[in-house]
């Protein structure tokens, strides 16, 4: 079996494995407290241009997106996103779990739009009964979306503007940063990214890591006693230099890029593969996941040799399919998939 | 001002109060322990033909619908509802604050179909990742609806026989229960609700008391140690008395149904000139809310005199407004809107 | 049977009902935004000799505890306070069930001391693991406690200092405040409590009200959005005017003390009673609450005439009690009581 | 610096690293489902012969502890367990975040008797008011516990007995597990854990893993959902498959019982050599944490050359340290520490 339904199939990089390796045996202090987290931290911070970012490292995403929510958001308030995103629909009800209502708007391939948020903010301030109703206080983005699209700069500036009127936290989620940052045609760098952003976190468990993720806070209010809220929600790794070390060496020499540029270059030979073929797309991504309609028998017959993840069903004979690349994906693989389908 | 905003804005039905007064200086256990409290709770075991169930008495219908709902679900469980629902728009997010997600349906004039709920059933468990989705394990309706409407015998029956087969709670918001229960044309009887839900509420707040609803568990396995959950969530009073006392002025010679029924004849007679007078309804209600389509000019100067709700913009010069009779409302009243709108 | 069990055993002070029957037709609206209660908050912040103060009202005490507390702290955030105290003993964890960590400190006589609270702050912030540990926020105290006893007012402000110097929140719990107030030999006012506490409330439902608890917020960061709080909580009673009229009544001429006072006369009369026919006292209380050591036989044929309520075992054959006088009790029943023990 | 802060120092034992090597470019599928998780999760079930165990592999210690015990409550039960229980001091409130209160009983040595067990659970159900008070209903032992000591097997099995006579689950975490099989003395096997407890977990992070806990469910109660659970807390690794590759390892040939055995040896050899010395003991203990009595000069010293964990104030001039060993400490690193000390 072949397997295209994720971006986590495989373990890590192999820099990362002998990294850990290299240092298996060093005595370091735990919770994130070593020389290799802040050597990490201090990486981050230079490649997001932000020299005063307090950076963390969770071991997950659904985490990293709880742990974030509700460390910033009082009791009675909500995070409005994409009826699509993650916190939304896949996570078993976390942020809820915290005690916060997902104000769900209508996304388009994923993505929502500045005039969106602005809209539901002044229709819940000027509602005669807005005590009665979840108070919205942060903006969840994905980027890329789960649909695999991406913002532009442009749209990322506007969201942020609006957010700092309205006085909502703008929490980016980028579990596949990488390979939003390496798609062609983007014109958003991880530096705007930290500018726009009031905190956000780069994916390391999709982008060649074992695990972890690195959440990057920008806004001062968000910052105290990050540690606490980590640590009561089970995300202080005991040996926290794990973390440490896989980030410092994603971001030696930039690895973190270039492995996240091989997953983009194998998502577009997979996705003019598939044009030239006829299917057609669920939407027009530009990152590794690729979403495409397929007949159900069609379907089944690929499933006999490849892993693909079911999306949803299309119509009475079709299925939505999503295809993944990853930083650890073959050309030869790819080749193999497009002879199939 | 004359108030046509909500069915809360008196005190109580006068008999009530004057049981109140008579049982003033009598000396009672708290904490609904009392001989009144049992007295009430035996009358609406009567009144719903239900011998087995279990009878507890609530401050207010929010406290009632997040202390049942968190008392039967598991923390990954969440509730199925119309997205008009109350526990969905207007409570703040009480239910996300116990933990648990509010899976929001497409209402149709505020209900849902067992349509809906089976597929939402059956979406859930036929996903390869349910185990990353909130689990529906509960279905929540209004009946009066929110929006004035309601479910017919066999759209009850229908709704209770798929949560049957699908293993989720049926749980039925009765704020209004008795205005819904006296509505011209309706064929659902209290005994019929008893017999179809897991638990529903009684709404006194809205029909003649100073306060309280009345929880009816029908499901032994929703009973157990329900009175931990009521204190635990600051729904026991501890004059208790008081709950018991007008439960049981409410249902003893009918004025329960007494009071709402005149509540529902002032909503004929004005639902009756309303349409005389050419008024859009925005659906059709048999209740006691009434929503109509009205000039943003004409509702400046109606509300120098009366009070309404607004409910939504209907379009650039036209809002929706809510008009609500009750228990209390006169005639005189009702006949001196219709002359001014 | 005669109840000493608790000082809610009867409904409200009678001048409390007529003054719900005077007003019981007026129509207002909802969720305490009417006049009733705008007028009872200027007499509260009159009285507490505290204009800038918010002052809410809430249905219960439980209710006030958890809404106030899980307002005021972040997740990782705990509260102290005495192992004796409501929140840690006898609110089904209701506090707990917010998310946050009651942090119990041993009491004498149901009450803490400033150095308890700087010691236990000192100790929090002087741990290498801090971060692991639930972070002190908030210092909950009751007065009169649940033992019946007192703080001097030189206790309060010295408590009231150190949580400034502290960065703590003094919260007090004031559900029997006016029997405290009015207790012989205490040096302590409503607006010395004011002064000292960021917030705390004035209990009703023990004082001559149906029910009802006065919050008064006197720390500004504790202000925004607490009617959110409260909505979400369950707190916010759709017919608020009842709390409104309740609490008017009470700070018109001073009833509210003048029916505390004679609760003080009552247990005081009792007090010395039992003094006299050789009880010996669990504690000393000058408040409504009494408890004495007795015989476990004596004990129960006590019982067939009168409610007490059992507190614990204290030797083999001897059990403590508690007697309560309020506003509403006899002398003649505290002399019958006196006579059968 | 030559640390004996704690038992995850450093990074895994060389053979776990070996086969994250060999097996790093296989693709599997994620979240625990993943043919190396089926094979620890069998070889789980045979060293602890319980062929019907549920097992799960989380991440960490806090998670495990609040994923296990919040999937087994109702919001209004709680969780007994010593006052220097992990979840009653060292993990931020993490319980009590998810809505239930640690109710702490006085340990000695930090363990907890049968005897304490029983009197909390009749205290509880005797008290008139036991629905005011949070409901014991599941008990968390720690085996070695906070302190290195450990249960016997007539310990255990008395617990166990009570537990199952008073409703209560037993959870026993075993963060520390190995190193508790493998003390001398001990008469406890990890079969024995099996069948008296109905959920406990075997420590990975602090006995060879990089990180992980196997959480191992006896009682088919606390079975249904659980993978739910684990991922709505944030403890469903994507690259599921690290935890079941190394646990495979631990519990392939005995790695995990040899290595724990190395552990005990080392502690075993400063023990010895601190009596010699004279040091005195905090507490017996026969596992991998050694408590002693400093003078406070002396621990100036050495901690300029080790790393010790400050535990507490002994008296005006010494302090109590904890000193760990692990699988990875050498003779030569104890020898020197004795040396010095």
């Amino acid at each position: 079996m072949i397997l295209f339904n994720s971006d986590y199939t495989e373990g890590a990089h192999p820099r990362i494995l002998e990294r850990l390796m290299e240092t298996n045996l060093e005595q370091t202090t735990g919770y994130g407290e070593d020389a290799y987290c802040e050597a990490a931290r201090e990486a981050i911070r230079k490649v997001c241009d932000a020299p005063e970012a307090d950076v963390h490292f969770l071991v997950g995403g659904t985490q990293a997106n709880f742990t974030v929510i509700s460390s910033a958001l009082k009791p009675y308030q909500g995070v409005l996103c994409a009826d699509t995103g993650h916190i939304n629909v896949h996570e078993t009800g976390a942020v809820e779990a915290c005690g916060h209502k997902v104000l769900a708007l209508p996304g388009k391939d994923g993505k929502i739009t500045a005039e969106q948020i602005r809209n539901a903010h002044d229709l819940h301030w000027s509602d005669e009964s807005h005590e009665h109703i979840a108070q919205p206080k942060m903006v969840y983005i994905s980027h890329p979306t789960e649909l695999g699209t991406l913002y532009t700069k442009g749209e990322l500036e506007e969201i942020g503007r609006v957010c700092r009127e309205c006085g909502l936290y703008l929490f980016l989620d980028g579990a596949r940063l990488g390979y939003g940052l390496m798609a062609p045609g983007t014109d958003v760098t991880i530096a705007d990214i930290a500018k726009i952003c009031d905190v956000f976190y780069i994916g390391g468990t999709k982008i060649g890591a074992l695990f972890g993720e690195a959440v990057v806070i920008m806004n001062p209010q968000l910052k105290p006693d990050f540690r606490y809220c980590i640590k009561q929600k089970g995300g202080m790794l005991a040996k926290g230099r794990l973390l440490g070390i896989q980030f410092l060496e994603l971001f030696r020499d930039g690895l973190y890029f270039e492995i996240a540029k091989h997953a983009i270059d194998m998502a577009m030979i997979l996705k003019e593969g598939l044009k030239e073929k006829g299917y057609s797309f669920f939407m027009d991504s530009v990152t590794n996941q690729q979403f495409i309609m397929i007949e159900d028998e069609k379907l089944e017959k690929i499933r006999e040799k490849y892993g693909v993840t079911y999306q949803q069903r299309y119509d009475e004979t079709h299925s939505v399919i999503r295809l993944c690349t990853s930083w650890a994906t073959t050309e030869e693989n790819v080749r193999s998939l497009l002879a199939d389908l």
